[in-house]
């Protein structure tokens, strides 16, 4: 769980900027905002809100500011709070002051960027609020949504969550797929040991207690108990004993999360958390201009 | 409705190259798969099958080719269906061939970007179906996620569903913050009629019956309907009698869609159907190796 | 035309930031201005002065900043009119202030989008003035330097005239070869009514009376006349009746514009204003240093 | 002069290609084209000529036939005549079989490069033929398209002309800013002299017989007479006496060109080649479609 | 030690792509190869040995054929060997047949990218014998040439050696500096456990055997023994008792690599070896044209 | 050699903004620097010292204030020396201030900037030390680090030494494959001298006396006399007589530099100064946090 909601040390811009510039431009098109630049005069000025219409957990508070930062510099981004920080229905978050055309121009892609991984923190914190009685660690996957990795495995740590792998590259998960391409489990983890680095992580799927078993013998640091029922989690709770963490995996759900950590595993991962959530419903709302 | 489910013109992949581009590379990161790289030898070659897990609308199949492409020109894909086709749980809709390194490596950002888009199509299917009694076009938003609206609204077209403006920059959407600016309705569509070219469309966004009155007195193409309820969305398209196009919006769901349409509206717009839906369930397996 | 001279929104720099980043990379190369870099002090700062040498319409004002700012943010550009002003020649249209280093390595690039653009603005701004005693507008075309369709665009908006197209995406042009494929204009018509959504607009070419009787028998926005004689042209918009959009399009120059304009069209396109007008004669001088 | 029209060695197209991919990028927009899309059938084919309506100089078909295999690397694009070569009205110069909707997709992007760039080496052509009886090299200047500059100077080259240098970097040109700066001719030529690399030309613009006389006493490999008249530069051709190279400029036209070129002078620069020619008249007729 | 030198599993080409494309682009500049396009004819054909001038062992082969690739797909490139062989002084390592302009003109580019990839391959073999009688593996650091990581992180690997982090981002690393800001190696190892993902490895910095027996107290993988002694080293390896990786680090030099290997420590991390070696010298002879 | 040292004109940020945004994205990854992160509080600051551990000549002070800029402008970088200048062990040559976070994740991409430019530097100026009772100029090749040319280039420099060409663009350099397309050094020359613009410098590479005196009969500036003994660059010398450039080349060392040098040639090239010198080692301290 988080323990300081609100207070999470932020992204470096530098790792967002170049999908928020994208976005921008994506929206923006080749011409810019037409309706506003035919209506709202160059040197008008406003203040807007951003507002949650319905209570969440907040993340890409800052993400929301380098989108308006990216548009116009000349625009003052004010966050009333952090991400990881639990909202009402109703609050303001942030307060941003300058050129309206900006603000208009500006509006729908930050709240793209804010409602799709406010809605991300939302459900993770939902989750960990679920398995809170257990010492289950809640964890996301690569199913991500493409482009948006950063941002959303950040969302998840902002509902509280952690983070698994974040590509093919940072850490060895042994699939099945690999299993049969090596002849077998033991085969599989001997040859990731011997052309692996020291700083990198092992970890291999099993699908039965038979595999499960096979490949505590070997030297990996977890096994993802992929698709079991709670009955077979406990009983490999149990024959792994703690000597490498345990991973449960598959079509998790807010409904079956509970009985899944109440099985004692170390960790749930849910793909769900990136691909499936809902949206949070953040608006902007112009309140006077001059 | 799509008239011909499964032959819909493909987008050029010139349009999503970039896209795949940076998911592999979000993927792959600095030193590639190295869990495949260790176990799978470079000579092994495998046929993979792409597997609905629960029927749906099929989109992205060009796009889940392109991954593979562009990873590696020597495999082959062959999709067994086209964009727009409808499948039953468990069809195997594509297939894969050549390298078992390079299918391994792709897998997962081949079926992130199709478990999503087919998301979108079937949720927007779905809506199409409950819709269809009744004369309303479901069209999507500009509420996208960043960096795919390209995706998305092809998505959103392979569901049968019509798109929206694509940016801010392709038509004129006057909403209620440029009515305040200009000072009213009518003005504001006199200031974009003597700047906007002939090739753009204008729409007003109006959430009274009174709005709505004053916005037919100007040029105007179409009028979008805000949060009103279906008594006042009967009593706008009386009003309007065909001067211009309806559209209804504001948080309509699967719930409410049939109620909306049946007001007689011409279009039903729906951000839901890219923020919010639940991607698809699709994956890939490897038949067979050497 | 444009009614405020000068005071036309300026394009948000995000839109040609990119562009004019590599304009300035393509001037300076690998080392930079070798030239300057040699003979004048790093610490030497300097005032120039942008200056038109012969009379013209301004557009690009604005870009000439961004190009000073994306190299040097450390200079100080002053703008002495905006957009869409006319100005006699020998008139003084900015001043940059700061290192003469960087006012001398940002200059050439600076002026060729400056002399570019206000070339086209000038250029529309004639044809705007030989039509006026006429309703029509004048409209570029597609017809523009690859890379700069934005600023282009944009320019011919600073001289008066309005946009057609931004591109292949943002409205429908049926053309001759679209028709022989479909088999008739009718049944081309209805394909594209069929597919596409309800904010953008439709627009048939016509080389013969006969065609154009067929074409406004469809649901379509306007028509373009191409290549018509002026009887033909008069002809047409006797038969049209208002009812649509009437644009003549072809071949047209300074000299046969108003005799074009006087056959009652809406609307002239010219391809000609993007790419085949001269640049305005700009140049900037270095006033004192220190 | 070029010696071999129509033989000059092509530009590898990885010196093009990201700007082909931008243009193309830049009239495809976000959902590509919609007109050819709703009425041309996905797997029609279709052969196509490009035709020149008015008789030139052509440049820039290598970069057309880049376009189409950018766009769709399935075309088969034939060039019937090379860069460089001398073509009458009505001549047809390329042939593109394949895809219909990958040719009417790509038509105006392929034509706007093919067109630009023709009508520069045409200029460019008409120039050298004026200069002809002299022995005066035709020279382009930095006064290029944004973006451009690499098909530009490259179509000067096709036109029979030279290229003077590529940007500020590749080699070094002293002008009246620089001298006053430096404070004399002689002590800019000094500093240049002892940071420059032995592979780095000297030219000195000098718009005075006693600046040139002084620029003279320099190690310098050229002069650029700035804005002078004929009789100035006979005399200054007199007074080099063959010891450099001698350039004329500054508001060089195709009236004046002759005799410039009469002066004796070993080389006229024209900015005017590259910022204000108009396009050559091409255009894509569909053959026959399946 | 790599046990099958030369069959190291390649780099998928998506990942060097980039740099490899920026690399021509760098070395052919806005003209490209101006001696080639003036001497050689552009149906020129050529056969060219890439042959090494001192022996060593190979990194690089793929990359040096995708520098060609990327230039002109129609050039035909063979490896006579893969990376991680070891080669003698005079041996072709590979051949490439085809247009003569394309190889002379990617030939530097290729060049340079093999002969510092092998250079770093053959001072990693080098230290992996020095050290072949211990159990010490040899491994590189973020100590590398900016924009270049991947293609010398796997160099390192085809010399025999083992990669360290890749990066901030894939394993933790706790250094003197953040020991001292966290208030000592307790609270530091502490503070990364409760925000780390499981699959992340710890390592930290010790330069002390005090500091090390206080990090031994926490929950890590690995510890940096940082500038030690070779007797220091001898003791902190009998302190830590296999519990945990010991690392020697700092300054490490072929002179020294034996002795600290011989202190029985796992990994020997040398920053010498992307950072200082020199390149091999490889060259490029063109052997007959037609 | 260098005149002044510490104060030679340092290049535009934008000439290596890209690689040192490239380079910190290549560093933080996906996530960023997890260590700093999770250890350091996101408002502590703190003061850094640039130290040199070895003495030697700086280059690149510039590019690593830039990393940090880039990073995070909130930082303050003051350069105590500049480049070019000569430092002591134990020097410091910048102070960087501000947060905490920002520093330590900036500080690896700096420092191999800096230490990478310094090496060369340091090998240049020792190079140039040896010539120094000579009349000739140290020059480097295109045997450069890929992707590094522009900064590798500058470090030369702020060593003392020269540029050659920086690509294949900026001037000719015939070399025996050429000659021997071509048949022959005189055709080669006259090939050129037809296509090649007058701001173009031409050098002949020639490994023969014979090859020299054929080659001194062309219009050229400079030849390359390759891999010959000291006896034959003294009468290589003896016979060009100073009517053009003489540049000795071919695996020139430290130690054999200086004879070299005393054989009265005008340049000594050395591939050497930028594939093969070691960095020089610098690090950066945290002085006090808060």
């Amino acid at each position: 769980m988080n323990p300081n909601p609100g207070t999470m040390p932020p992204l470096h811009p530098i790792l967002f900027e170049e999908a928020v510039r994208r976005a921008l431009l994506e929206d923006l098109g080749r011409r810019g905002d037409i309706t506003t630049d035919a209506i709202v005069a160059a040197g008008a000025t406003a203040t807007a809100r951003m507002v949650v219409k319905t209570g969440g957990r907040i993340a890409g508070i800052g993400v929301a500011g380098g989108v308006f930062h990216v548009l116009d510099p000349g625009l003052r981004f004010e966050a009333l709070c952090g991400d990881g920080a639990d909202v009402p229905a109703g609050a303001t978050i942030a307060v941003v002051r300058g050129s309206a055309r900006s603000i208009l121009s500006g509006e729908r892609t930050a709240l793209n960027f804010l409602a799709h991984m406010s809605g991300i923190a939302t459900a993770t914190r939902e989750i960990v609020g679920i398995v809170a009685p257990y010492k289950a660690r809640v964890v996301c996957t690569r199913k991500t949504t493409p482009g948006l990795r950063t941002l959303e495995k950040y969302a998840v740590r902002a509902g509280g969550g952690f983070n698994h792998r974040f590509g093919l590259d940072d850490a060895v998960l042994i699939k099945d797929n690999h299993i049969v391409v090596a002849g077998g489990v033991a085969e599989a983890i001997n040859r990731v040991r011997q052309t692996t680095g020291h700083m990198v992580k092992v970890e291999v799927e099993v699908d039965s207690l038979e595999q499960l078993e096979t490949a505590l013998t070997g030297d990996i640091d977890a096994v993802l108990l992929d698709n079991m029922t709670v009955e077979m989690l406990c009983e490999a709770v149990r024959l792994v004993d703690g000597r490498v963490r345990t991973e449960a995996s598959g079509g998790i759900t807010p409904q079956s999360a509970g009985a899944v950590a109440a099985s004692g595993v170390d960790l749930l991962s849910m793909g769900w958390l990136t691909h499936s959530v809902p949206a949070l419903d953040v608006s902007l709302d112009i309140e006077h201009g001059t």
